[in-house]
């Protein structure tokens, strides 16, 4: 298996495992990102991500990814390398895919001086979470995220 | 009250400020940030961190502050404005200091298009909760981050 930098000729296929993992997920209505957000948002001036991509070898197919940003912790002083999405498809799995996609960020954020990586899990996604656990990771359980989103993000921004 | 983005000759005032942070949050030994780290990572070539101020009007007394970055949401496309760090002095409560970062953070979020902000939120902390509500947030319950560390993250990037 090779996992290498996605490239922005990369972002078709990069899109299609997204929506693999929205289904995956249960959440696939919520999947509504378009090829030019990603070209956008990944690869421009105004790039916010990075991922990077698992391919099967010798076929070179795209078989999972990792999709990932900085953040900053006040508390450390340093940045956080941020996992926004691991993947691997499911006829793929158990093959090492997504712990080498894993070993390849935890050097990438060591090498960026980030004191931490975090990602979110879906509560009943057990053997994603045992397989987390088992790396040494820790659930930050007492925390709870908070979205605002649609009218009450506008609500607010356009209040007097 | 006036809010203004925060400069680097700000750092000492702002990292203050995360110190009383951290004791409200009963989280003090883990604030370890340096000035220099504030400096390197909020204002510099490898800045990944914005802060805005609240200043107490006329005495110019930094009194609150908002720490955010920019996240990306790969099923809505778009950024996220994710904020990490919202703190009022105890003593300057209740007088909308809080509402009035809140308000300026949704300002920037739709005009830098983005979908959502997030933030994350001891589950102690109901006064805070109740605030976030109000404003329309939804707490992400099924969802619990994780995060790697030290020894850990350590062991993972260094595994042949």
């Amino acid at each position: 298996m090779t996992i290498r930098p996605a490239e922005k000729k990369d972002v078709p296929e990069l899109l299609k495992l997204v929506k693999h993992l929205a289904e995956y997920e249960q959440l696939a209505d919520q999947a509504k990102a378009k090829i030019a957000d990603f070209e956008r948002y990944g690869f421009g001036d105004e790039a916010v991500f990075n991922a990077l991509l698992a391919e099967e070898e010798p076929s070179r197919r795209a078989v999972g990814f990792a999709l990932y940003f900085f953040t900053y912790s006040t508390f450390t002083g340093k940045p956080t390398l941020y996992l926004e999405d691991l993947f691997v498809l499911p006829e793929f799995r158990g093959r090492g895919y997504g712990k080498k996609l894993l070993k390849k960020l935890a050097e990438i954020a060591v090498e960026k001086g980030c004191a931490r990586m975090e990602w979110a899990v879906l509560d009943w996604n057990k053997p994603a979470i045992e397989f987390y656990l088992s790396l040494g990771a820790k659930p930050m359980e007492e925390w709870t995220t908070y979205r605002l989103s649609g009218e009450a993000l506008s609500r607010l921004a356009g209040e007097g």
